[in-house]
């Protein structure tokens, strides 16, 4: 409905009332009653005892705004009627000093929008009408203390006065008094606060306080009105592209108390058990207080039911107990919550004078594992479907069940943080290098290792070590990237701590540690601590195999993994990966049985050399290829040629140097001027990729021979389906992929040949660069398939370097530049329009391209939802982020416009 | 005209010939009679005496293919006819022993096209005619390697026999006469060779070699148009988008000789000085020889002209004395041929006894110096339009006109050779260090600059060198940018050369250079020579003025200049830069005496420390944008903020950290663990560009503030309009932009209150990611106008460092992956993607913005006609490419498309 310049004149609803299990509105209505106002219709239609209430819509808004700040004709005569039936309900009269009635009034928009006035409480309190509350509550000091907020409220936020100048008389009184606290305050002292406060309004508004309760709620919903236009509000809606012509509606809502007496109570409940899931009615409550006693815990609270006594909330009697009708009142709609929200219900309530209202309902917060059991059940119960089930889990919270957790119940000495790298707990001895790490892990020792940030060549030490902490680097740092691939706990640019590795010292401030003391990591916090706190193991319920299950059947994109060695390829296979989209054979290349043959082939000087240490590689690749193959048997698997800088291999240490010299056979020196030689400025945009396999063809020649060679060897043994996809990284032209895709053809034709095999297999590329993707029509001529490595992507698309980005990504996720960590989250604005395009014009050369996504973001589940919404084919992910993907993909489908799931 | 599938049957015209001052065809005739066809029916059209001949027109070609690989019904026919009239204009005939006429055969696709039949000379030997042959001749010896060497071109392109076949004979007969040496061979030993190559050919095909004229002529009519289906040329037009059906045409053209006695001769003339420009008749002949006798060099040519003798050509008598009446046809036909092709031709002609026949025309190549008097002469001489002498220079071709050249006729000797990254020749004793440049310098020394590389901090040495050398790096390394900045000769990337610096060598092959050792620099071919080598100042000729104006007339591009230091900006204005669309202000920051101040700014720890150091480099920035804006009064002056990655400017040596330590109070231990720490991984896509201004925020606020009071200074100076825009680099996102620009206003606000003059200006940002391209619709809401940093965006588009792009640019090249090094010429298909799609969604959202080019691609001329075809309004460069960029840029508007040059 819109509002026309002339509704003014006819007789248009403009207030709408709620209470007494009926309203004039419901929750679909959040255009016209902003969302507050319209959830609260919903609760009181469905009969639940909401305080009563009404909301001004949305339409005043505009209509005010269209005639010169002025309200409807007949706004007041509604606003009456609305105010009447409220105090009729009630028993209560607006400005009456025996039974007064109170109303809170409250913005709401149809999103909640920060710069907007949001809320004033107690409003009708006025010199008369606070002897009413003392007589009702029987505690005048609470009825003079809520005078005096509320004077300071609305001071504040109705009257634009300064919120110190409230503050400078209560200071000056307390000093005046000789007290620091409130609480040391007494009803004389809140009384005498009252006078102070009023006559400093008189002063600076040359006006009093209005004590007419009318006033003050005219100069409340004229202040909400007010503030849709103010500065704060105007640039938070341009930020976010709100229409100035959506406005704000008004709620003024009846205030209900639970300290009127031992027959009031305020209290929380749960429909079920928040912590497990289990359906179990789960809440506390205390007797004769405010709301914000429970928050405040000063009062330790009663359990709701006789079953929840003694679980942490004491043992004295329960509300089934002490109020069991009222008990049996919430209990009762405790079922009726859950059957008309479906979901499980977070609910406030109070209790005045033995009459329940409840305050707000919403979707209860929870553990993964109670959210996994929830979800399950509901669908079980039929209460939900199988598909909305799945829509209410969060994916990343899988991760928590895939690993273990820091007991919640232990006491841990917090000495540092970081950012949470790779989901776990772990425990273990610091150690400053992989090979202690390693030579420790032999010993049977958990060992945490501590760097300043890793490389490639702490692999095997990163494998030995139970979790990994860096002082350096970001979420998607070498530490981060590689942890979450072997399922580590790792907390990386842990910036507060310091390590000196020579010295073999750990420093969190005061605490200086050592080799062999002992630290917990938990990585899914990114807290550092002290000592060895108790974990718990994960449990892989049935539930989660049926969730699972449920995903499958829903999602349309396949879920492959990024694996390279037999362990990672087969945990991925058990959490559901359907294949390898990526696999590192550079990652291959630093075991300590191979490394000196690598280091070889890079010093070498001629093609020759280079095949001579190549020669040595090939067969330990062929069987490298061979495993995975055989895991990933039925399955697709893509192998990326050779892609990291080759300095990233060279020998940095003396002995190092002299023991490639010594198995090339050359001198020390020259490894040692080739290291220079090979070092780059930027080996990020170095000679790197398919620049390597183009320079130097024989290293490009011998892994697709490997994986010819191995494909051969896993068919005649097992006769599986072996299908190898061959990758070209880092491609930004056709050539490039015309001449690697004919060197690997010549190879294949070569080895049908010699084995009297055909292999199937696909040549396709990477698509990492922004000239590849704006070039996907020329790459599709040749590449069989695409893969988005959006870590490379991201990075030359913004121009930013993960491993360089800590020094300033901090400050702009503080300014608001990048609302997400763009190497978590696919930029889709940016980089997302960059795979558009790619998608978009290699399908229009090649309508079967078949095309995926192998960065990390493959396991980030709105990254994900985009991949679905651009039609890719597969994600490729970590194994421990298999589970999270598949649900992740089956959220997608479901989503349609991949819009559903942010306003959760 | 297209080819129908009947047109075999109608009497068609399939041949055109030429001859006798006549043609059938013409220039314009390109399609059907392919280049070489057209060409010589337009030389014989305009009356020249071309040797009589005829085409075979590509529809035949066509016509060919579509019928099972027959000829039209008529050709025979019509190439009889054609034949006829050959003999008859040359009183010879086909297959006579007297009077033998002798023809060429030649291929001739719309554009050259390798991998197609090229040509047979001499066809129509045979034992018959050869006797005819050395009559005419008197010459047996040169008959009988006519009729060896006809047999060999024959039996290679028409009969496919491999070469080899016939070397072999030629070799075995050598070696059976003891001799080495194809001079050595006398006519009975040639006789005898063609006696073994007539054998092989029967005992290869079984038949014998063809003795028919007729058969000869028909077969090598045939090969060419086989050659046009053969897997070469059908591979090169597949990479060429040539389509089959344009086909080849086929012409055949009577042998004239220059070598029938002393009445023949051979030469050729420049209807100009191609040295200089001069218009005067030049060219050399040689009596009784054969064209390719000239270039052999064997005999010293002699002039054609009186004037010329004694010019290098000796002083044995000229043309114009032995054969007067030749040299006044051809004297006239230099006139004719300059105003037909209004341009210098250069002439290849033969004299067969007594009688002139032309060979060929073309544009005669020639000197900058000598391109520059034409054109403007031409122009004068109403020849062309000014618009015309535009286009008959090669911009770049000015280069050489700005600086020193190596004297052509000193002597070299070349001991390296590497990319000739700024142009210019220059001596001078090695160093090897900046530091002792600079200390050279001041004693008067002339020093070439040599390093592996060079940085920041060796700008003081760079400058005061002659020359700089280098052995790594591309064309757009540092050393590369920074010389061409300032104008100094330098060679980057002489991989040959091995600098030992510490040792103080400079090896190359045998030679070992130390310091104070003399070389040169040719920065224009890129070697290195040893010794000092003479060379030519530049000589600014009034004809240079008057290009200019006229191009400056033409053009619609502004073309401003990338300057820092008082001297470049006042070079570029000399050479007519209109403003400076890149002043970087980090250059500004290595000076010696603000170097410490700046390292102190950076190690600092805490914004007040910063603040500290920042106020001691203010008055020295404000200083240089005062110089800046007074030498650029009137145009508007582009600063772009700190761009570059902090560590650059960092302190490496124990002395360097002790003097910045010193400067800011703290422990040297400090200074070099911040270093550490500071280092980044990629530094191009680190923390720099306005990441800096984000996270400290307090440098651009200090440079801002500079900038103001620089201007206001001038202002109330001078009262010459200031005109500072302001550039943010390296945004990726309208955030960071609102953050800046917002710091930037409140700086103007605070200086306009202080000098009480309000300074005009504009804020605006480099597009030089990926994303800025992309979301320019965003980046344009905020940014005044935009620059193009295509360094940068060529950078990240390719995800190529050009620091490090020397180890597989190369073999890049080689393998025709990318045509052109993208860093020179500006990548169109995928960063000039990016430039347009940034153009159109700026100026969507902000229709006046303002858009240029500073990235070195601005001086380039294909990527100056680029700008201009997307619409910017500037191109800026550094101030030796200004004059560059001006031709450019009239170049650019006359061509429209843009495509014409391409052409040429």
């Amino acid at each position: 409905m819109s509002c026309g310049e002339d509704t003014g004149t006819h007789t248009h609803k403009w207030v709408y009332a709620f209470g007494d299990g009926r309203a004039d509105g419901h929750a679909g209505m959040k255009e016209l009653l902003g969302g507050k106002g319209a959830n609260l219709a919903e609760m009181s239609r469905l009969g639940l005892p909401v305080p009563p209430g009404f909301t001004i819509s949305t339409e005043v808004c505009t209509w005010f705004y269209r005639h010169d700040r002025r309200y409807p004709d007949t706004l007041v005569a509604e606003v009456e009627a609305a105010l009447g039936a409220i105090e009729q309900s009630l028993g209560a009269r607006f400005g009456d000093r025996d039974l007064p009635l109170l109303v809170s009034v409250r913005s709401g928009a149809r999103a909640s929008m920060p710069g907007m006035m949001d809320t004033v409480l107690n409003l009708g309190i006025n010199d008369a009408t606070v002897e009413g509350l003392i007589r009702r509550s029987g505690d005048p000091r609470f009825a003079y203390d809520s005078y005096r907020r509320f004077l300071q409220m609305y001071g504040n936020v109705v009257l634009n006065l300064d919120h110190h100048l409230f503050e400078d008389i209560l200071e000056a009184y307390k000093h005046g008094r000789g007290v620091t606290l409130d609480t040391e305050l007494g009803v004389d002292d809140w009384h005498a606060v009252v006078g102070r406060y009023q006559s400093m309004i008189t002063d600076r508004l040359g006006t009093p306080f209005p004590q007419d309760p009318r006033a003050q709620l005219w100069g409340a919903i004229g202040a909400v009105f007010g503030s849709w236009m103010n500065q704060r509000a105007i640039t938070y809606r341009r930020l976010h592209d709100i229409p100035e012509d959506w406005g704000t509606a008004v709620t003024v809502q009846a205030m209900v108390f639970g300290n009127m007496g031992e027959d009031c109570a305020t209290g929380v409940a749960f429909t079920r058990s928040p912590a497990t899931g289990e359906n179990v009615f789960y809440g506390e409550y205390l007797v004769n207080a405010q709301g914000e006693d429970v928050v405040a815990g000063i009062r330790t609270p009663q359990s709701l039911t006789v079953a929840g006594k003694g679980d942490g909330a004491g043992d004295k009697p329960a509300m089934e107990e002490t109020m069991p009708a009222v008990y049996r009142e919430l209990a009762e709609i405790r079922c009726r919550l859950e059957r008309h929200y479906r979901d499980m219900q977070d609910i406030e309530f109070t209790v005045q004078q033995g009459r329940l209202f409840i305050l707000q309902t919403r979707n209860g917060k929870r553990t993964a594992a109670a959210a996994l059991k929830i979800a399950v059940d509901l669908a079980a119960e039929g209460v939900v479907t199988q598909e909305e089930a799945l829509g209410r889990l969060e994916p990343t919270a899988l991760d928590q069940l895939l690993h273990p957790t820091l007991d919640p119940k232990a006491t841990k000495t917090v000495i540092g943080r970081g950012l949470p790298a790779s989901p776990g707990a772990s425990a273990g001895r610091i150690v400053f290098t992989a090979d202690v790490a390693e030579k420790s892990a032999e010993r049977g020792e958990q060992v945490i290792l501590c760097r300043v940030e890793t490389s490639p060549e702490d692999i095997h030490g990163m494998h030995a070590a139970a979790g990994i902490l860096t002082t350096r680097g970001g979420m998607t740092s070498h530490a981060a990237v590689v942890a979450r691939g072997m399922g580590r706990t790792c907390v990386v640019g842990a910036s507060g701590l310091r390590i000196d590795h020579r010295a073999g010292v750990l420093m969190a401030g005061a605490h200086h540690l050592a080799e062999g003391d002992v630290i917990t990591l938990d990585g899914s916090s990114g807290e550092v601590m002290l000592g060895e706190v108790p974990t718990i193991a994960p449990a892989l319920t049935g539930d989660f195999a049926t969730l699972m299950g449920w995903a499958d059947h829903a999602r349309r994109l396949v879920v492959r993994t990024n694996a390279e060695t037999p362990q990672d390829a087969a945990t991925a296979r058990k959490f559901g990966a359907e294949g390898i989209g990526l696999c590192r054979t550079e990652h291959m290349f630093f075991d300590a049985d191979r490394i000196v043959a690598v280091r070889e082939m890079i010093i070498a000087d001629t093609p020759e050399e280079r095949r001579a240490a190549l020669a040595k590689i090939a067969p330990m690749q062929t069987r490298d290829f061979a495993d995975l193959f055989r895991i990933m048997a039925g399955f697709p698997v893509t192998i990326r040629l050779l892609d990291p800088p080759l300095h990233e291999f060279l020998p940095h240490s003396e002995a190092e140097i002299a023991e490639v010299a010594d198995a090339a056979g050359v001198d020390p020196q020259c490894v040692h001027q080739r290291a220079i030689q090979l070092a780059e400025a930027n080996p990020m945009l170095g000679h790197r990729g398919c620049r390597l396999g183009i320079t130097f063809p024989e290293i490009y020649e011998t892994q697709a021979r490997a994986i010819f060679r191995a494909a051969a060897e896993v068919d005649r043994e097992t006769g599986a389906t072996v299908m190898p996809e061959i990758m070209i990284p880092l491609a930004a032209t056709r050539r490039e992929l015309e001449v690697l895709k004919a060197l690997i053809d010549r190879v294949a034709a070569e080895e049908r040949e010699a084995t009297g095999r055909t292999v199937p297999y696909l040549v396709g590329t990477m698509i990492e660069l922004p000239r590849a993707a704006l070039r996907a029509a020329e790459l599709a001529e040749v590449a069989e398939f695409f893969s988005f490595g959006t870590n490379d992507l991201t990075q030359t698309t913004f121009g930013i370097s993960r491993d360089d980005s800590a020094s300033f990504l901090p400050d702009y996720q503080r300014l608001g530049i990048v609302a997400r960590d763009p190497f978590v989250t696919l930029d889709t604005d940016g980089v997302g329009e960059l795979l558009s395009i790619a998608v978009a014009r290699g399908r229009a050369v090649r309508p079967d391209l078949k095309i995926g996504i192998c960065g990390e973001h493959g396991g980030d589940p709105a990254s994900i939802r985009f991949c679905e919404s651009i039609g890719l084919d597969y994600v490729s992910c970590s194994p421990f982020r298999v589970p999270i993907a598949r649900l992740a993909a089956a959220q997608a489908v479901q989503d349609g416009t991949g819009d559903r799931r942010e306003d959760r």
